[in-house]
């Protein structure tokens, strides 16, 4: 099933933008980076579990949030994508 | 029903700051905010075909993007929220 996680990341501070790296460097290993803080994974339960385990151990919950949406499988014309397309590198340095 | 609308927008010039504070205050007059750059709005076709045309006119397609995610009328148990700033149900009346 696709889901769509998208976090918010506080980073006022370095301690933040390490956070904002970690989470982006995980979800890279689970899915396609479709905007900045927007990713789109098809796993299933087992590995959404495992995802949100490891993103709400990385997160600041203070001050940060992840959101994740269930699309399910028939999803393909659910989502429309206006503008440019996404070329992100996780290890790019973090511009704000 | 229930659409969520994500959007990236390059702030890296004052042109940019200026493209994303417009794109917000016109997501805030459809839906709630749930995330910095993610927004879920309750609408039928014909505002959805609406918000689309007026933030296509916002944004730069060069460098921004815009994602509008139909999730239907049975959303509830779709989201899932860990972290900071609690979501609100576009349908529940307004508190203040």
């Amino acid at each position: 099933m696709l889901v769509l996680i998208t976090y918010d990341v506080n980073t006022q501070t370095k301690a933040g933008r390490t956070r904002l790296r970690k989470v982006a460097k995980q979800c890279v290993n689970y899915g396609q980076r479709v905007q900045n803080s927007v990713f789109e994974c098809s796993v299933d339960n087992a590995k959404l579990i495992e995802i949100q385990h490891i993103l709400e151990g990385l997160i600041d919950k203070e001050v940060d949030s992840l959101r994740f949406y269930i699309l399910g499988n028939k999803y393909k014309n659910k989502v429309i994508h206006i503008g440019a397309r996404p070329s992100f590198d996780v290890n790019d340095p973090l511009i704000i």
